[in-house]
């Protein structure tokens, strides 16, 4: 499997890595050993001692530096070795760092190539710097399912009739949609006119109303998604203080499993911790034990065979995903040349 | 692994699928959703949607419709799509259909060639038909080896002497045993005469009598296999009313698993429910706590290695085994071509 | 992978086989059944009889001969067929068996030409037969590594400083170190003088005293190694009474996975049975909470990769283990020619 290696990972939630709490986690299929340095900006270095091959992670770590729990050699955050209590420190006892950048309240790696990372291609989540701490709801839900397949999910919302039907859907088979590509993103959106809204809608109209349900989903390469939401009374307008904006990352960790990162914020009942319990609890379980499962079983049974190599039958629901696929395909294949 | 393909194989017992209760079970390697439909006859289709290949099991069932539960897509139980909320039905929108069908108390499943299938060449297992309920004896026993190892099992038993001395075995190592061929079955028969008989034979002689056995296993392919014993005082002639019939059916799960149907019947004590649960526990601790962990270990030992490739040394016992060995081999290469 | 053959290789610890309990243990990725025959002494067998390939361990054993458990074959402890109930044994009948010797309280295996076993070749672990036997501690340490893995471990003692800083080492980075090669053994020899002693020196020095240590470790292939320790008071000379002797017994089970066989020995504190607790404890809880987890994950990083392959960066602490390993190189490339 070819990944698109220049871009900007999300590693994790800024909070998973503390000054006490380092964290090793695969991206891309790389082991990559995340601290907080000195002056507690995150660093990341490939989680293996480039002399025996021992995980650094089975090490100490001290500020900015790492050293080999197995024969003492320490190497500092941008990888160059700092300590060889056994001879002198060549240029060659490096080993990989990762460029590390932290913002929007979440960790981010760059996996490319090691000149190129350039802070102003993070993806840009001011949403979530909006959102009063209160009113936003992080979660990582590690799952065992390629990421293009969590990608497709968020792509093809019509699943929510039949996945999550009183939940989230119930209104999305018959709702109007479209796609567009803008600045290298791709934009899928929907509206559905005098709809009886489901639960997670319900509390935004009055009760009893139906609902004018509009959703956009802007997603960017690799697989990050943006998803707005808003529910007004039929025939109103809406506005931004309608509107909920949700994060949709998903990060490969090897073929076929993904750390999803997700985010939730609004403009409404920010100050209802009550509402946030609620929400985070429908959010989950609308995950968990819903798209999580289908989609494990759906990687169960494709294996380890592409999706196009098994001839999928498209359905017009599937157009967002599959520009996206292209898209994403497309941009591999440049990378590569 | 080449598999026979145009064959009825049994996909389990008539009461493993109710209404309620549909099964889900790999044959031959592809996984199948076999459910009782609108008329209370089995149905059963590829386990896979054919949109975006979730399991159709993780769906729902209705009648004679199943609903993928991720799209909303639903198949008759022909595979024909009848319901696609998202776009026209298209002729493309099928997925696989086995043909089924029910008879002697089992269900069983068309592997083969769709335009094929004949209900006239399901195996004919009358004697399960007319054996009274209180005299059969169904098993459905799951085994971690190869179905042609437990063909093997059957066709070569002499190995009960060895591995079930007392209870079945003691005397097949020097009783005669020739084998034939007759309408494209292989039929192996062994004779022992004037023998201690082990126990599950005792009940049929006189207290401290020796006996007359006759055992005789009939295969047709691909590795369904018809076992008939009889004990008789030294001398006297066997008749129908002294024969039990016992059906071995070893069905390919995968290459290295199968799924192992028996049935006992017997034609004498058929309404002794004391003598019924005597024998099932005695069939079943034989091969639950001898032949299977030998198969497993077996398998095991060969890996995925061929027999043959392994240079086998062949002995006379081996004959039945090796012959229906060549003849499936034979088959499948006729059935290629 | 290919082994080293023709050696004889350390199959267990005498009392790991009694008349009463046979062991399977897979040496150089073949299963082998080990029992004691009619006089006591050890026999081997491949684990898989020629016939069907059941376990023979699956089977019967009875003084010199084993019995397959599903068809009855026996077989003698030079592998043989000695009994076959179905047919005349002839020549092809017999099962690989495997030279077997008891010396140094040990179990010893030939695995390699079947015409040139020695006993002459036999390591000569003769300090262990001279330890009485409350001094003698041994232990059976399986591990998840490869087996020079393990060998890198105990050559390059410089890691004790970093793995084990307060038990066993602190002195041996800064140790004088050198190797040579005698009769086809390497030799790794440190010498750290007037040195803060770690705790397993300690008692070997008065109360607050530094210590000299001097550690010798004596490889010969393809992967046994003694090594030699002293610690006396700074600036006099050890004499052999201050020696203790360990074996570490590197047998290869798999590419991946080794039977790590040591014995601890001393010419002092002999009788001192809680000394050799204290001595027990210390050891196992080095290698089993501090090396193993090292050397596991060292091999989980590697995978099935070579370690050249990868490109490590070799140290001055490598050149005995380098050494080593090269040597080995060569001698199963001059036993293949």
């Amino acid at each position: 499997m070819n990944w698109l290696r220049n871009r900007w990972y999300q590693a994790g939630w800024s909070d998973e890595v503390t000054t006490d709490t380092p964290l090793v986690r695969t991206i891309l299929n790389e082991p990559v050993l995340i601290w907080r340095g000195a002056d507690g900006a995150p660093a990341a270095l490939f989680d293996r001692c480039p002399h025996r091959f021992a995980p650094l992670s089975a090490g100490r770590i001290e500020g900015d530096r790492v050293t080999c729990g197995y024969h003492g050699l320490a190497f500092g955050r941008d990888g160059a070795c700092v300590a060889n209590p056994h001879s002198p420190i060549t240029s060659r006892m490096n080993v990989k760092s990762y460029a590390m950048a932290e913002r929007h309240g979440a960790l981010w790696i760059w996996m490319g190539d090691p000149e190129h990372p350039d802070a102003a291609d993070i993806p840009a989540l001011t949403f979530i710097d909006e959102t009063p701490e209160k009113a936003r709801i992080r979660m990582y839900m590690p799952t065992r399912a390629n990421y293009q397949l969590l990608t497709d999910n968020i792509l093809d919302l019509s699943h929510a009739d039949y996945l999550h039907p009183t939940s989230l859907g119930g209104m999305m088979t018959h709702a109007k949609t479209s796609s567009r590509e803008e600045e290298g993103k791709i934009i899928v959106e929907w509206q559905a006119n005098d709809c009886v809204p489901p639960a997670a809608f319900k509390p935004l109209v009055p009760a009893g109303s139906n609902a004018d349900i509009w959703i956009e989903v802007t997603w960017q390469a690799p697989a990050l998604m943006i998803l707005g939401t808003a529910a007004v009374v039929p025939g109103e307008t809406r506005t931004a203080a309608d509107e909920s904006w949700t994060l949709h990352n998903m990060v490969p960790e090897t073929c076929t499993t993904t750390h999803y990162f997700a985010c939730s914020t609004r403009r409404f009942l920010v100050d209802d911790e009550g509402f946030s319990a609620m929400l985070r609890g429908a959010l989950e379980r609308a995950f968990l034990h819903e798209d999580k499962p289908m989609l494990e079983r759906q990687q169960q049974a494709m294996g380890t065979d592409d999706l196009w190599a098994l001839g999928p039958i498209l359905l017009p629901i599937d157009a967002g995903a599959v520009r996206v696929r292209r898209k994403l395909d497309a941009l591999i294949v440049a990378e590569g040349a």
